[in-house]
């Protein structure tokens, strides 16, 4: 027992060193959902040998232009943040690009991640206001290397459509899971939360 | 389309200066899952009173000792970031005041919120490493008032407690309510996300 009180006020998260330069650089248009794909899991892959975080990538883009928006990688360790996911932070700035925090009312615009949602992001998808999301490697593929998703309700995609938002998955999976596997043999911290064990 | 890469690079979620001077002052102990609360539903009063946000508070204690480690207040509108729920910014300043993403190793933590957690806080709180959720609204009453929680599990406390995090409900709930009353009575904005409706 102590009389301290809170003293944290502000949560910052910032990208690493590598990806500010590489989003502030970026200037190519993707076209093609493999494209965006493409991209998201290079930054995945990116995280892991900055040795940055956790073998995940995200970026959102807009729908019909296939400009860039916004970029995340999984920041958790670096941050000291359990929220910091890939997704939580490409949507985060894509708020802050567009200056508002439904992405729905300002355009039209699809997030593409490296590995589908855990059910953290997966429940921040409808609140963000993005109307598509794009998968590669399965929430499987994430559980096979020891991260702990969460409970996802069982017709999670339908849960997304009922509230208008298109789910395309398994776009470059193979890449995607090529990208985990790489981390899980480098020796990648799996940072499931502590439970008193 | 347009050559514009993404310039944002930072997220910063800062806590309205009322709450900042609350948690800097605060002093108190709080020996019960009535007093946490109470706590934690006057943050969501006072966020509503002060218009900085949406009805709802959280706040994170030391559970044996019940010292008070973070607060947190809805501030999506005034952050532009949807995913500043209450429960988000409370679990990440805790995790900021022990320095490490896994308030489980640090010690035994509790997290207090004025309404069960949405779908995407019910995600955050097993990587969170809080140890016990303690609510007193229920999901259907932000429904009520005319907000998507989200596609929960059906038997959502049971995904946290197989995860070893004890759930309990509905303490002060009458007092939380009222509060969520209070603003959607007040004209106070309900913000789901636009769907291109």
């Amino acid at each position: 027992m102590t009389d301290r009180g809170p003293r944290n006020t502000e949560i910052v998260l910032t990208l690493p060193p590598w990806l500010r330069a590489l989003a502030l650089q970026e200037r190519r248009v993707f076209q093609s959902a493999e494209f965006r794909m493409r991209f998201a899991i290079e930054l995945a892959r990116q995280n892991v040998e900055q040795h940055t975080g956790g073998p995940f990538g995200a970026a959102v883009f807009e729908a019909d232009s296939g400009r860039l928006v916004s970029v995340g990688v999984n920041l958790v360790e670096a941050s000291n943040c359990s929220m910091a996911h890939a997704e939580m932070i490409a949507i985060a700035l894509a708020q802050q690009a567009v200056g508002y925090y439904d992405l729905g009312a300002a355009g039209v615009y699809e997030l593409a991640t490296s590995t589908e949602p855990c059910a953290m992001c997966l429940g921040a998808i409808p609140w963000s206001g993005v109307r598509r999301v794009v998968c590669a490697a399965h929430g499987k593929d994430a559980a096979a290397i020891g991260f702990d998703e969460g409970a996802k309700p069982a017709d999670w995609t339908g849960e997304l459509q009922k509230r208008g938002i298109e789910v395309v998955r398994d776009v470059l999976g193979d890449e995607a899971r090529a990208v985990l596997q790489q981390y899980a043999k480098s020796g990648g911290l799996i940072y499931n939360p502590g439970r008193g064990s």
